[in-house]
């Protein structure tokens, strides 16, 4: 018997940041040299790579716990759940609740106390806790809940990933026009019928060489204060790692489902950079000897660029509300959910709808 | 079948900071007013209340992740068990790693991947990642582990809890005599014999009204940074909070155990001040109609002070190694380890050595 998502909801920011809005940025390169190419050049290839046009800010008014609570709502309105039944809610996120303009991250208490204390939730017996696992983490919050209902401990868990990127980027590193803010959240239950749910996963914690392939490292600007950090990433490596270890990591889940990738229908991938993910996929289909079939890899990262644990679940949220065209999902087709990022963390889950 | 704790281990950092040490501070209340009374009074009412004579603090070169990393390697030891073999590394924190001077909570990569870094593990089946759930998150890390290894996900975790608070205390308000640094971990494993090991536990998040009785909050000093954050708390309210609610906990967990009150041996509670620990503790028993049994509860507040989710697997470490005077444990002996933090987040376990 296996578990399932009975609902999703997520939250997308309203203010849309075009590439163009960039252009008068001034960016350096990480031995603090200003880029020797002009705006224009910088962000027409940003775009052939990652295939980001825009991406989404949140309101200076708001928090992650905000749109958390938001994206909780929603999927909590979808899978006709009463809140106070939930026995978690697990929130994976990465840098807490950071206030516009503040270098400082805060999770005390934790996102996920503050999510409950928005939704008014009374019960003392669900239990709200944050896991840190890098852009994998809500991906990670679903394979625990699993766990937690598979041993017996929780019947309905919430889970949550929410993320407020905007607020951490160097805005002197032509890598902050990835990121993006999003919240994205499901819940999952045990299942009340046969042959569907949550089917197989993997996860992997890759830190031998990798452990600080994402860091929190100082502006490229040489003029902004050293000790202040800001999300990094040495890209290069990242893109090697990811192309050889997350296709690997797609098959193991898959073999462990016992289901034939002739069967799978879509793949939602995190949407990291447009060349990387069809890369990954494509070489997925290698180790089968296949080639990738056309329309298996529904895509938001034109519009809604990387809002790390947040792209997943909204992804699935908006195929799952016809909102994403050419997406369908229906009944007994078989998805992969994958994600890859700081840790280095891999993971993938095999679900039948 | 239960599962066990199979080695533990700790980490005392060395800098001994004295109650004296803090008769040079300059003390304001929450609405910025200086003190009235003398340090040396305000010192003499802290010791009566909390027990606390000495705190330890981490030496300005390390970090967190150090820490966790010997407390780590320490219980690897203890267990027996070859690293490899781990397939979680669950870290309990709740300010990632916060340099010497900084006032940023650095968590990219997670606390979880720094150790295995540290610990140079390669499998990277071993998934690492950090729970976030106030003080109680060693406890919960542990609920967390027994359930992976329940669900048939795992076999052996590493589970540690480590904070640096005198890297987020606010010198300016008394409860930072409260904070210190340190770290604790152990290993749990499926048991090889029967009758020991984890045989119940509770796990609870109040929200509605407690969601920030502990929390993020600018210093005392109205002469500082109001948009820099410090650790800041509502005592009289988790006072009252943890009197009311965590016998209750512990009772829960009890009488999911089977286990008759007489039986149990120890009580190994959050160090977080003495008074409400005996007072917690007093009233469990009255529960049961009974008189809190000497030698019950065993204390390291008065030398080590509060070290959040350090306090717990730190006392049971020193218990365990004949540490700590008038305290032992035998095969057999019935304990119960219970935690109360921010989120407002209660705990306990119900455990057979």
């Amino acid at each position: 018997m296996q578990n399932i998502i009975s609902g999703t909801g997520s939250y997308i920011p309203k203010i849309v940041m075009k590439n163009e809005d960039f252009l008068s940025k001034e960016f350096f390169n990480e031995t603090q040299k200003k880029l020797p190419n002009s705006n224009d050049i910088i962000i027409k290839k940003f775009k052939a790579i990652t295939g980001i046009e825009e991406r989404r800010y949140l309101n200076e008014d708001l928090k992650n716990s905000d749109i958390a609570t938001i994206a909780a709502q929603r999927a909590i309105t979808a899978s006709n759940v009463n809140p106070e039944e939930l026995d978690y809610i697990i929130l994976a996120q990465n840098f807490g609740d950071v206030a516009h303009n503040s270098t400082q991250c805060d999770m005390l208490p934790s996102i996920a106390s503050r999510v409950k204390f928005n939704l008014k939730i009374k019960n003392p017996n669900c239990v709200a806790y944050d896991t840190i696992f890098g852009c994998p983490g809500w991906v990670e919050g679903v394979i625990q809940a699993n766990a937690f209902i598979k041993a017996g401990m929780a019947k309905k868990c919430l889970v949550i990933g929410s993320e407020t990127l905007s607020r951490v980027v160097d805005p002197h590193d032509r890598d902050s026009m990835i990121y993006s803010d999003g919240a994205g959240a499901c819940v999952v239950e045990e299942n009340k019928s046969e042959n569907k749910g949550i089917l197989s996963f993997a996860s992997q914690s890759y830190t031998f060489e990798e452990a600080y392939f994402l860091f929190y490292g100082s502006s490229y600007n040489p003029e902004k204060p050293a000790e202040t950090n800001y999300i990094k990433m040495h890209g290069r490596k990242i893109y090697e790692f990811a192309l050889n270890n997350v296709p690997l990591a797609m098959q193991l889940a898959l073999e462990k489902s016992n289901v034939d990738i002739s069967e799978v229908k879509k793949i939602l991938i995190h949407q990291a950079n447009e060349k990387m993910d069809e890369a990954i996929i494509n070489r997925f289909y290698k180790l089968f000897d296949k080639d990738m079939p056309d329309g298996i890899m529904p895509m938001s990262i034109h519009k809604l660029g990387n809002s790390s644990v947040a792209t997943v679940p909204t992804l699935y949220d908006l195929i799952l509300n016809n909102k994403l065209k050419n997406h369908e999902l229906k009944s007994g087709d078989v998805i992969i959910l994958a994600s890859v990022g700081a840790g280095m963390n891999i993971n993938a889950i095999v679900y039948k709808q």
